[in-house]
């Protein structure tokens, strides 16, 4: 690569998200209503003391979608309100209504959240990227903050509608400076590794750790992946071992995906809250919004076997 | 079955909707927002004209999912405010967030419109009957109007959240006042007659037209057909002919079953929107909400081609 290209690549990645980010869970209180405390103070402790570089609130563990864009907008606000940095937060915006998705991405923008990760509208199946594109266009569009960054959320096992290459491509053209990056939930290697080849000057960000180290060697921005939240500074160490270029960091990634493995097996948000309710002996963290439902005693009882059969440590923070 | 059986089966069936009932499209006007003067022109016309014996409104084909709960909320109190029945009205009310179905069912049902039709949330795919069941009872419950009839929405294809038979009965054991029927848009005649035999209490109605005698036959309670935007006289004539026990119910359902496979051969909810622009000489009908997309040309031509061809009237109403 010449050497003004490289500059040039190094000039589009600067300011880019990069590092572990957390997609943060969301405490409940009464009437299964957002607990904005516990949420602020998790979010605080994942930042400060868990070694995420960021964390994106309303991401699917976060079970954005199960919430109002009123209570995604109060419990934004109370993260601000607590002192939180905006520069290291990203916003999950991207809702089946356009409207919503609009009323998000201003809300969040105009809060300073400059960042924002977007669902495509997931109702309609089988849409074309001339749709997608056009609903992302809308957003953009009436948004209207020439420093929005939209970072592309691909999880087709969930939404089932896939970011296509052809429809990056499509934003990219359109808006090259408010296109910043791609979370890649999709748990394929091969596809991650393809959207990191095809689309150097974004960010991309594996939505699972067990492919971190991999996809870092490849030129990943890094990683946002759920299990942050119970196990942010094993994943860090990964992300500081491939950094400097230390020669454990294979064994370091092992032992996340080892961890993730044992994680996974169950589903995860509710696996994720049992291991902080536990953690922190705070049973409000338990509760999940229909139709997530807790883990079952038994369920419960297996992953706290085979976590500490691991030596992850289910005490301390 | 036994006089009190037969007694008690109707009284069940007594006030249950049935019929004919078209999932009216939606209008757009300036900035995709919903023409509401247009929509409920719209809604009378299938009412008054169009031989429907009622309306569901915000279902998919009213691109329900692609409206903020505000949006929704106005545009439903703009078509009781012409002086349309609620009594004539299902209202769609189902959402991803729980927040948003509660505040949308309890809306409907403060104006008096006591049918819901009720998708499951359906961002979070695999999940659990408890879960589904969790989510309806917090609507239900929240709600607490005793006048509430829910119809359950099924249409795995695009919302990748099956009703299942044991959801079903479980809502039915905690809600028999409740839960009146569903809506069945899998297009699986087996299925839909599997629904009708195992739950003859309630109100079945498949979500196309192309399965209608077969399934009156076995009992179903009607239709609610997105072609019942435009070809609705023709699909209540089947109706009609079923009441009467007429002779040639096959020969009209055959014809509507002919109709409906050039409807569907291009995306739907464009192709009812083409034809009722063309119709009403108002190409205002053409707007969608992104994702999805107007026909192209070339599609709109084809379609009204194949329409002729089938002595499909595209000009009166």
């Amino acid at each position: 690569m010449a050497s003004t290209e490289t500059a040039t690549l190094e000039q589009a990645k600067a300011g880019r998200a990069e590092g572990l980010w957390a997609p943060a869970l969301t405490a409940l209180g009464g009437e299964l209503a957002p607990d904005a405390e516990r949420t602020v103070a998790h979010v605080r402790r994942l930042l400060d003391e868990e070694g995420c570089h960021g964390v994106a609130i309303f991401g699917t563990t976060g079970e954005a979608t199960s919430f109002s864009v009123a209570e995604r907008k109060a419990l934004l606000e109370a993260v601000l309100e607590a002192g939180i940095a905006p520069a290291r937060l990203m916003v999950g915006t991207g809702c089946c209504a356009l409207s919503d998705s609009i009323e998000l991405t201003r809300h969040a923008a105009g809060l300073g959240c400059k960042r924002v990760l977007m669902l495509p509208p997931f109702y309609y199946k089988g849409v074309s990227d001339e749709g997608l594109h056009a609903s992302y266009a809308e957003v953009i569009e009436r948004t209207g903050d020439a420093k929005l960054e939209v970072y592309l959320y691909h999880f087709p096992r969930l939404s089932a509608v896939p970011i296509t290459h052809g429809l990056v491509e499509r934003l990219l053209a359109a808006y090259p400076e408010t296109i910043k990056g791609i979370k890649d939930s999709s748990g394929d290697p091969e596809g991650c590794a393809h959207f990191i080849a095809r689309f150097p000057d974004l960010a991309i960000f594996p939505g699972t750790e067990s492919i971190m180290l991999d996809m870092l060697e490849r030129g990943a921005a890094g990683c946002i992946s759920a299990s942050a939240n119970v196990n942010g500074p094993a994943i860090r160490r990964v992300w500081d071992a491939w950094k400097d270029g230390r020669e454990d960091r294979q064994e370091l990634q092992d032992e996340i995906t080892a961890t993730r493995l044992v994680l996974q097996a169950n589903p995860m948000i509710p696996t994720l809250k049992q291991i902080l309710a536990h953690r922190l002996g705070d049973s409000a963290w338990l509760g999940v919004r229909p139709p997530l439902t807790p883990l079952s005693g038994e369920q419960a009882t297996a992953l706290e076997t085979e976590l500490s059969r691991l030596g992850f440590d289910l005490q301390a923070a």
